[in-house]
C-alpha cells in the first residue's frame, strides 16, 4: 500500500443548463457565421478547469472534484458540471 | 453513401498556455483554500465550447472544429486549444 499522497489532475467542465440564455455562445455563433462558417447551427460557451491536488487515491480525488464543482466551480441554478477526467500526474 | 449532411457536436477546450498568468485560476485556488480544500495545489481556468453543425463526415466536422478553434475560440498568443470530442448527434 503506497502510504504517501499522490498528485492528481482533475478536469472539470461547466456548461450552461439547456434553456438558459447563453449570450457568449450566441455572440460566437454570430461571429462564426460572419466568418463564413455557415454550417454551424449553434454554439454553447462554458468554463473548463484543471485542478491539481494531492490525494491518497483516484477515488478521493474524484470525490473532491465533485465537491469543488458543486460548491465552487459551477452555479447549480444555471449550470451543470461534468468531471471529464481524473488522472495521476507523473 | 449517405448524401445528406449529418448533425455533429464538437467539444473544444481552451486553456491558458503554461506560464501565462491565470488570475481566475488563482482566485479560485484561494477560494478553495478558504473553503478548506487544503489538498488543492493549483487551479487553471479556461473555456469550454460545444459547437453544433451539419457536415458530411466526422472528419469534415473535426477539421471545422480545428479551424474555428484556431480563428475564433482561442487566442493563439496566450491560449492552447484541444478538440475534446466530435460526435454525431442522433
Amino acid at each position: 500500500m503506497r502510504g504517501e499522497a499522490m498528485q492528481y489532475r482533475m478536469s472539470v467542465r461547466v456548461m450552461p443548463k439547456a434553456g438558459i440564455s447563453d449570450p457568449e455562445g450566441k455572440a460566437i455563433h454570430d461571429a462564426a457565421l460572419q466568418l463564413g462558417y455557415h454550417q454551424v447551427t449553434s454554439v454553447h460557451a462554458g468554463k473548463s478547469f484543471e485542478v491539481d491536488g494531492e490525494y491518497d487515491s483516484e477515488e478521493a480525488a474524484r470525490q473532491e472534484a465533485h465537491s469543488l464543482a458543486a460548491r465552487l466551480l459551477a452555479n447549480p441554478v444555471i449550470e451543470t458540471y461534468e468531471i471529464v477526467d481524473v488522472s495521476e500526474l507523473a
